[in-house]
């Protein structure tokens, strides 16, 4: 297979799709619509994993793991969420195979072992824990109850893509639970803010923080705050959302609490998840056409080494002098990697990790033997510099910074050059079609306008923004009074 | 619900299950044979996760992640381990539900949303994964392949108990590829090394290694290599397993390389696999009539202080005392949990610790505010001292290692004493039915006579353990000629 990628102005989608693959993050697997996550991918997932996991920590919240079957009498019972989840959900309803009699060597249902109510495969936990929480909260002494769990979930999607959008996929899903409403949408605010500092301080991937319109939110949400990135193609990515579901769960499955004043009230809900989509947002953020651009934060790898040799001894003569600074790297907590594979010429190896997107590479040679020097070379600008042995430690320690700095600030500036504030539909349709990214416009509230909008330019309102400047004005589709701009884009 | 244990005298496997919802480690949930591992059930799990991930990791192998579902024509491909599942999986049909005709408000089954194939939920990953392998490995520097799964697997069983035997429940699972027989059984026994260690050396859970007899062999496995713990009531558990495949699912699967020598091979497997039956295990190893006892290397809380105080003034003159050792003791990696909640007594959270197996308690009153002590309480011993507080960070560093050790030490003189070594078939019973635990004994090396022994006495053949001599005897139930003995034990 050609290590060479589609270029992205031929075809991002092309581009995409073969740069999971190449760059061995993940493939799809035998299972229509699920994915293999490959190791290289999950060292990314797990990176991700520990920093949020220590987010959620930090504030308040403790893991723990609940069923992955819903019966089906759990499931219908919140109904807009049942309705938002049941056309696309995978139905256990036997317990056992047996030989097939008609076909030797091959298996099939067994058809005595039904099982009396259906299992569905959890596409998301609230009717399971909803259910779970009823036995746990008695007083408003057991509140807040603030709950994080690691999972996978299926929902049986038709159109999939590697890591957007998959049948199977893993997440965190916060489940809390509280005494008041205020408190409830100050958690489900505050994991948006979570969310948020880890885009932007982690994947370097900036976002902005909104409220959806009625139509987008969850199945089952009284309201619900998103993060939205950019990618480089103009299509904006849902990249986390955190959900303040009302009383709608605790009135499905009665879970009450017994008030300070004695009284018996409804639990207040939040729901919050990010998932393996984030892979594909920081993917589709950073990397260009030689392969995936990792930021330091996140990339498995941040330092690759690559010795340029000839015959054993030079070999050990540059690993002599590549051990001392290899050392102090690692005291440092970068994770760094000698290849010093004879099985592939540097060349190759420099391709390779680019294609990774490992952000600094030290190539070292004969030549730098006798200089005591080594070249360094950063992933984002493919820019090189020749440093001096004793000064590896310090250029590699700034340059991680000075890296994922730079690969925030490019994005941001990314998205400001691709946000069109517009006033007329005709400034909308040529700002979508011709600029692409987010357009801010008046619209008028309704979910008519919105449809109608989407079916005219396959727009959708991506967010309200959170701390939006009300102003006067009119909506770019029907002229009908507004008193807020909303952020429009096509997405993903 | 009363705090008080069943005595394990009384009825131990009634102690087990109340000591589990008690200590809220986990509770049966509204799907049949599934738990709901609960916070600090959890917080164990992740504590033995992180142990063991580091373990794999030093071994070279890297995390991945496989689809949940396995398609029938792949489960099926394997024979043997196809008929080991079979009987006890859980089937997908359908991925829709629809609104139900005849019953407003409830769902059911979409007839027309059947699957062409059904998907079975895993059980295990080895048809999936080896399914994948034959697209990963064509030469022999593809090999070794060393991969590990976190995950969640479900079988159908018909008797579950919490953490023991659940119908879903979490594990890792490595699957390795390799070039040699040799090498993938190194591998195999390496892995079951690394188990043995972790459960002696964190768990404080004495095993024993060993292989298994035929009959009790991982469906599809030519060997399985296993670690064998001693629970209190003399019933085996086995704690974790490592199998050498051979080449059956190379074959089944059609995965070869090229070798060096440019010849075609099938390749060579193992698998190996820990579970929250871990925590089972744990529990059933150390803890007492009061409650759990946990070894402070897996520990959520290792040190808990209860001020003993009556107003605020009290109480601030303590939590100031007390932040100098805590900030001294977090400093050294120690956990520890300041409890100075005024809705329960001190009386109160003595117990609730207790139950909860926290290793050390610190209690600190008016008495020792004026003489600058503590009082330190160990849960494994209950012995208490008058520590001043000068001490108390070496005090309990030590005592943190000493609890791990008397732990480990306990539960060893506890296997030695129910280890015994018999002759005849009648030394055979009367070791099982009086004196519980493991029975060393001849055996012919049948399966028939296996079979018959389990039938008179409920014992199963544990191990043959590694390492073991070999001596001239005669088997207790046929008389036959065998040439080394086995172990034997009742087993969960």
């Amino acid at each position: 297979m050609s290590k060479n990628l589609t270029k992205r102005e031929v075809d991002y989608s092309k581009w995409y799709n073969e740069l999971v693959v190449k760059a061995d993050l993940a493939e799809n697997s035998a299972v229509r619509g699920c994915m293999v996550i490959k190791p290289y991918g999950y060292a990314i997932w797990e990176k991700m994993q520990a920093e949020l996991d220590r987010m959620f920590k930090e504030t308040g919240h403790e893991n723990a793991y609940f069923p992955l079957f819903v019966p089906k009498s759990l499931f219908e019972a919140e109904e807009k969420n049942a309705e938002g989840f049941a056309k696309e959900c995978a139905v256990v309803t036997h317990y056992r195979l047996q030989n097939d009699p008609d076909k030797p060597g091959k298996l099939r249902v067994d058809p005595t072992a039904k099982l009396e109510e259906e299992l569905v495969v959890r596409p998301t936990s609230e009717a399971i824990i909803w259910n779970t929480y009823k036995g746990w909260i008695q007083s408003y002494r057991d509140l807040p109850l603030l709950i994080n769990q690691w999972a996978n979930v299926v929902r049986w999607e038709m159109r999939t893509r590697l890591f957007l959008r998959t049948a199977e996929f893993l997440w965190q899903e916060g489940h809390t639970a509280h005494a008041t409403k205020k408190e409830a949408i100050s958690e489900a605010m505050l994991m948006q803010k979570v969310y948020a500092e880890f885009a932007e301080n982690f994947m370097a991937m900036p976002v902005i923080k909104g409220s959806k319109s009625e139509s987008e939110r969850f199945a089952g949400a009284d309201e619900t705050y998103t993060i939205e990135a950019l990618m480089q193609d103009g299509k904006a990515l849902q990249a986390g959302t955190s959900h303040f579901l009302g009383q709608n769960f605790a009135k499905a499955f009665d879970v009450k609490y017994t008030s300070k004043e004695g009284k018996q009230e409804y639990v207040w809900a939040t729901s919050w998840g990010v998932s393996t989509r984030l892979i594909g947002g920081l993917i589709m953020t950073h990397s260009d056409d030689l392969g995936l651009v990792l930021p330091p934060k996140l990339a498995p790898i941040q330092v690759v080494i690559v010795p340029i040799y000839k015959g054993e001894e030079q070999l050990e003569a540059i690993s002599e002098k590549v051990d001392v600074f290899v050392k102090e790297l690692r005291k440092r907590g970068v994770s760094v990697k000698f290849d010093a594979r004879d099985t592939f010429r540097p060349g190759a190896k420099f391709a390779e990790y680019e294609l990774k997107g490992v952000p600094i590479r030290i190539a070292i040679g004969k030549r730098d033997l006798e200089n005591n020097t080594v070249e360094v070379a950063r992933r984002d600008t493919l820019e090189k510099q020749i440093v001096s042995q004793g000064n590896v430690v310090d250029v590699v320690s700034n340059l991680l910074d000075e890296i994922q700095e730079n690969l925030f600030s490019k994005a941001k500036k990314y998205r400001e050059e691709h946000t069109t504030v517009v006033n007329t539909f005709e400034e909308f349709k040529n700002a979508i079609d011709n600029v692409g990214g987010f357009v801010s416009a008046h619209w008028d509230g309704t979910t008519e306008t919105e449809d109608k909008i989407k079916e005219l330019t396959k727009a959708t309102i991506r967010c309200i923004p959170l701390n939006n400047k009300f102003e006067e004005g009119t909506c770019v589709l029907t002229g009908e009074k507004s008193s807020q701009r909303v952020l429009f884009a096509k997405a993903y």
